[in-house]
């Protein structure tokens, strides 16, 4: 085990109802709220309108940004932050997923930072200061919900980039499963590959850390067995529960403890798909994955082993688990070949160029051009 | 799954020399320390004097108390609230194992407290301000170092009660698994025996959560397998580590996940023993909960079926596990008959006597005269 810091300041409220409080932790934080959505389905649903009603219960006042995209961009963050300044907001509300929430951690951050907040996504930057941010979460995915991680992507430079700081952590998340029940089959797939895939990239560090291990194990056994029933049957409560915590369970810190922090090298590779073809995260993910497993099959094949061993059955190995991890993709309709979304054979030289510019590795298992396309031949 | 608040405000440390950060956090929380250690051990093998040089290094004072007792009684936490007032602490330093951290989250609370610190811990005034602690831990068994739990004794009235507050997590914990290496063989023994009855206390609770359900059997399988060897190899720096993780994570929340929190029961009855006969709390539990599976195996039949599965193997059921994990107990010596820790069959009335006294029940399985009698002839 490597020394590892264990913390995470994020209160979460999992279950049912559990917006009916947020309220109350509004009116601890000031009383006027930016809140930030998507593309608005949270207007219809009854969503936006239940954390309106908790903030008005307590006199907070607040102001209405929408239209984040799901490949969530700086130039929004940046006119968000200007709204945010102008109604002299105290506090974020972010309702929706890992785009609006990531895109809430940024504007947090940007309301303390003169110019763009991408000096700070493209770390030239360091934050110094946050506003702090509530949550409503709508989709199973990324685990930002209670982490200090941010994903912002930039259209003109062609780069979609992590950043991280500890001041945006979200102070309250509320996570309702019932939210989840509107969410498409398809991104509620995607949503599931993109839980998996965060498991994957912390399992597959070589360092040797027995309950962190075994804990990715379990998550992605369990993935496989309520990810087919939250898709086969939306509004299954039980299903939807387990997807949802498995979900943040995968990046609060958990998975990483006695680790260095992970691989992360898929996740790269998937930025530059996102970023040249605007696909959903989890898709590109769920493509990727099996191609890396077979690229570093040598280097990580008794990893793949115990994964088999504890998902599969005991008398199931390194290639079993691949050969079942890419049939679990199939039955919930996750891409797991470049064509699927569209992506012609004719690009390849297009993707690499920006994996190249973006200089896209992993932390433990190199990447480079032929790796690039060692891992692309076995997408198509 | 049950609603639930996942929420853990420790920063932990954790990891080969740790503790050279003790003097940075010391000195955002002021400048005048209590320092409160047990029987001495820390200042025989150089925890002690690493400690206090952390706190010069920043200019921090302070006071030391010595000699909290391993079951922990009011008085030693009374007096030395006393002195941290006469010295005008800011912050309490806690260098030892559970009763140490314990009866510092006393103090901390008591600091504000006009009156004995019993008021709080017995459950009749509620604690509404703390000083700040930091803990350096020395001895894997409660989770105290990063829970809000605390467990104190009062010899006059024959009680050991359990009580908690947020205001009592420990701000940062440092745990180095050297610093665990010169734990005698019996009481890693009985720490290790603790975890795994704080992971069956929360595992038993007849509430499905999965992650944490099978979290729980991961750490009971580790116990196992680094129990054995940290008990015969105590230099073994992968088996300490282990051991002391899987100690924290037993009890930080983790397995709570989904859960209403446990049941309590054992723990509950052997507090009774400990009151009595000032036996090791592990020791006691590694007596007791063997009796309790079999007085309650119809109910938990099938949770004591899947760990089995999960620890022994694929074709193992729930008999195999209570065979396995009472000869478990005694590879590591660690009790599992009264006699061993010489408690007489002569005694049945007197211990009956005491858990009615303290009205002995768990949350979800009932307790009585007629469950104590059945447990304890299960003891002998």
């Amino acid at each position: 085990m490597k020394n590892f810091i264990s913390n995470n300041p994020t209160k979460l409220l999992f279950g049912k109802g559990v917006v009916s409080k947020l309220g109350s932790f509004s009116k601890r934080l000031g009383s006027k709220a930016v809140i930030i959505i998507g593309k608005g389905s949270v207007k219809h649903n009854g969503i936006l309108d239940a954390v309106k009603e908790q903030l008005k219960s307590v006199g907070t006042e607040y102001v209405l940004f929408e239209g984040i995209k799901s490949n969530p961009i700086y130039q929004d963050v940046d006119a968000c932050v200007s709204i945010a300044r102008e109604f002299q907001a105290d506090q974020i509300v972010a309702i929706g997923g890992g785009s609006v929430i990531d895109s809430a951690k940024a504007v947090a951050v940007g309301f303390f930072h003169d110019g763009s907040v991408w000096d700070i996504c493209s770390g030239g930057i360091r934050a110094k200061e946050a506003l702090p941010i509530l949550c409503v979460l709508t989709l199973a995915a990324t685990g930002t919900e209670m982490n200090m991680f941010s994903v912002i992507q930039n259209d003109e430079t062609g780069q979609k980039l992590g950043w991280g700081s500890d001041l945006v952590y979200p102070k309250v998340s509320f996570l309702d499963p019932e939210f989840t029940y509107s969410v498409p089959k398809n991104y509620t797939s995607y949503g599931i590959s993109d839980l998996i895939a965060h498991t994957f990239e912390q399992y597959f560090e070589p360092t040797k850390a027995p309950l962190s291990d075994y804990m990715a194990t379990d998550i992605v056994r369990l993935a496989f067995e309520y990810g087919r029933k939250a898709v086969d049957n939306p509004t299954d409560y039980e299903s939807r529960a387990n997807i949802l915590w498995l979900s943040t369970a995968a990046l609060n810190g958990s998975l990483s403890a006695g680790k260095t922090g992970g691989d992360w090298g898929v996740h790269g590779f998937e930025h530059s798909l996102s970023v040249l073809y605007d696909i959903p995260h989890g898709a590109g993910l769920s493509i990727i994955y099996p191609a890396w497993m077979k690229v570093y099959f040598s280097e990580i094949e008794s990893k793949l082993d115990l994964m088999a061993k504890r998902t599969l059955g005991e008398n199931s190995n390194a290639k079993d688990f691949i050969v079942a991890y890419e049939y679990f993709s199939k039955t919930i309709n996750s891409p797991t070949r470049l064509s699927e979304v569209g992506i012609l054979k004719a690009d390849e030289d297009k993707i690499v160029e920006n994996l190249k510019m973006n200089k896209v590795s992993g932390m433990f298992f190199e990447q480079n051009e032929e790796k690039y396309r060692e891992m692309l031949s076995l997408m198509w």
